[in-house]
């Protein structure tokens, strides 16, 4: 099994800073140069980059996503929640980022956020430290 | 050239599970631990990773993205598939899933899809395995 | 430090094709064969492939962007560049492309477009080769 690290949502759309599991995770692994994916294996679920100074961009990221594909709106799927999969589409299954020095090299308001988009979940995403 | 892989798409707007046939070009390549990036290298096409259980899921991706993106809606570019591009970049040109034990380790519900806009086509995507 | 290329943009939103640029530091790295992620730093940036040959696409993708995607749209962000931050997300912070013969093997049509949604700006973007 890859590295798996668990965490929970709290709201029915929800995006959790998950930043500092990534880094202890390539910390733990020991890697020092090379990359690091971050990979959802949930179906309502995404990860993206974005800023994480002001919660307030995270609230208008989510309003969006609201706002455009709406919780209902004559989806087939009967789950339900058609919305929560095309937001995770939207978003993506898996960001890379780079690491030197022993730390993933990101911008200085860049934070990792898991989306959750059908909660609130207890969830788990995998880490992939890779030297090179 | 990279391991490629083709595939038919049967309408304008398509998603075909590919999944079994990026697991196939890991088994060949003998790949035990490592990645696997999914690549397209057509602008009409993109690459997600959702639900299959349900086809009903899929087409509800594809009619929500018909929504925000109507085929005719005042674009510029001439050969009339503006909106096929732009679907394009909204699900993005590459997939990464992480392999352990000689298979794609990704969720229970999830699939890979190659994303067709602009169909139908006969289409191509690269796989490349990589051991780390 | 990973490689890093700096770029300007011009306009608030802007697309700047940076395919030369990667394919540059992939020859000046050396690689002959494997892959390359083309990461972002910036939160108000991404970074996508799509088609380069006529500029009208770049102009509809962005155009499209602008409408779902507002600059005033009742967001609580008080920067006033939640907008960008929005498009920066759905663009993505990386992508990944294949090398093989020491070149990027992209599509015909394909191009890698630096996304910059609050600009004009200088801004950098990190190139990072692997060879396997």
């Amino acid at each position: 099994m890859p590295i798996t690290v668990s965490i929970k949502t709290t709201a029915r759309i929800d995006m959790v800073d998950i930043t500092h599991l990534v880094r202890r995770e390539v910390e733990k692994a020991g890697l020092k140069e090379g990359l690091c994916v971050v990979y959802v294996p949930h179906t309502t679920s995404g990860v993206t980059i974005n800023e994480g100074a002001d919660p307030a961009v995270i609230s208008d990221i989510l309003q969006k996503l609201k706002q455009l594909v709406p919780p209902h709106d004559g989806y087939r799927h009967a789950e339900g929640n058609s919305d929560s999969h095309i937001k995770a589409s939207i978003m993506g299954s898996s960001v890379t980022v780079l690491v030197e020095g022993g730390r993933p090299v990101m911008g200085t308001w860049q934070k990792i956020f898991y989306c959750e988009f059908d909660g609130p979940r207890s969830r788990k995403f995998f880490v992939k430290p890779i030297s090179c």
